[in-house]
């Protein structure tokens, strides 16, 4: 066995090619072929490490702000004084995979959160409905008056599908986009974590003092989970749209949010999971 | 807005009906759906919390034990002294999403190496490599000589679809089956999350004091990521097989484990990764 793994990547690099043996009718056959990376991103705050995720390389700056907005340790793109890539005490040899934040303001508040944040989980009696009760204690409901037409939809797929490059190639990514109301592609982020995908993607907006997301659409290419339900009602953003199913409790926290929530978009059309006053239909002419 | 989620589920139910708002050509028509449901689980060490985990009901105590087992906090099923449901002080009217596991023998052992789990993510210079290498001398290399013939994949694959009863009605759960090598299915288990499918099938091999698991194919009906193949380094299983693609640090994991790593099964064919030895191909006669 060779001690060391072979397959090599360059530091930052979103996919990475290898040779791999395609095994055709019992026959195998040596072929390239791209693969997404995954590598861990550690977060630290004043030095101190917060936490570590597993990611694509790639706009880290961007999940690690949509990271802390969605898990209330920061409020508002003001609050963070400096996101900065630390390559360890020399520089320049780490791979670049530690990123530390230094936050505006009194730690001590941050710091509270953090610790609400992570005992809130814990709580007696835990459930869906007590998980779902504190989220909407923070967040409150979705107020928006956005309005689509059902058509809508599969013009958001077929632009999500269009713009995701990388998947094409690898298979292995998820994708997350942000459309305003009219179904324009705002931005587009893919992970090999689809919670990193939705964080990239509100962190985006987030530095670019774009939040809250009220009117605003945002489209994942898998499953909807109850996490990506709860970073949408964090960020205000009345409509959720996905691919393919989402849990249940996806859907209970649509229902308490007040999201509109809608999945198995397929080439016949779509399911309306919750929120359907959002979505335009038209009502067939009496026979 | 009602206040107060409509969608209810059973305590332990994998799935829930409700009705859904079915679109087809901008016209709208009611029907009912499944959904695979999604709960917090919390876990408790001595009744002390230790982490929560959302995870589809069904076979937690094999769950908790495929986690713990996992992460290293326990290493054979004797460890094991109880798992039991924690249903609140009064007893009875908690969902029971909260299990209590009390150890064999000294506690501090175990609380060191949940300390050194947590603290060894986040050693200076996180990378794949210092992840995959602290993997590397927790684990070792795996030395099983199992040998499969290429068309046996096929049979796997056919298999373990025909096992998914749930996933054909929800099409939301991840399924992981644990294979002998002569293709027959030892165990599957279905979750919102591919980890936990993982992790079930695990739990229910050590709690019937089957591990480590050196004749055995883990196979998965999605991705092939990092923790999945950390968590067959771990039971020793040999070879692992995915309907589709790894990542990179999947692919660079299965390298440094000797682990053989099929991917991307397909009518046509399917990819080997790593580990190419123990995949039993026909050499094709020369013209």
């Amino acid at each position: 066995m060779d001690p060391d793994p072979v397959l090599e990547v360059s530091p930052g690099a979103a996919e990475v090619p290898l040779t791999v043996l395609k095994i055709r009718d019992e026959a195998a056959i040596e072929a390239a072929d791209q693969f997404a990376v995954e590598e861990p991103l550690e977060i630290r705050l004043a030095g101190i490490a917060f936490t570590v995720t597993m990611r694509t390389p790639g706009d880290d700056e961007d999940l690690v702000a949509g990271l802390l907005y969605a898990e209330g340790i920061i409020r508002e793109a003001e609050s963070l004084d400096v996101i900065a890539r630390y390559r360890g005490p020399e520089g320049g040899t780490d791979p670049g995979n530690v990123i530390n934040v230094i936050l505006k303001g009194d730690l001590r508040i941050a710091r509270e959160r953090l610790r609400r944040s992570l005992v809130a989980t814990s709580a007696c009696g835990v459930c869906g409905k007590v998980t779902i009760g504190a989220i909407r204690n923070a967040c409150g409901p979705m107020r928006s008056d956005a309005l689509v037409p059902a058509g809508l939809f599969h013009r958001l797929a077929t632009s999500l599908a269009a713009a995701q490059a990388t998947f094409q190639r690898t298979g292995g990514l998820h994708a997350a986009g942000l459309f305003d109301l009219d179904g324009r592609l705002l931005v587009l982020r893919e992970d090999v974590g689809r919670h990193n995908a939705v964080d990239k993607v509100v962190g985006h907006m987030l530095r670019g003092r774009r939040v809250p997301l009220e009117r605003h659409i945002l489209m994942v290419s898998g499953r909807v989970s109850f996490e990506i339900m709860q970073k949408a009602w964090n960020a205000r953003i009345p409509i959720v749209a996905a691919v393919s199913a989402p849990s249940s409790m996806a859907v209970q926290m649509a229902l308490a949010a007040g999201i509109t929530l809608v999945g198995f978009l397929r080439r016949g059309g779509f399911n309306v999971y919750a929120g359907a006053h959002r979505v335009a239909t038209v009502v067939p002419e009496p026979a």
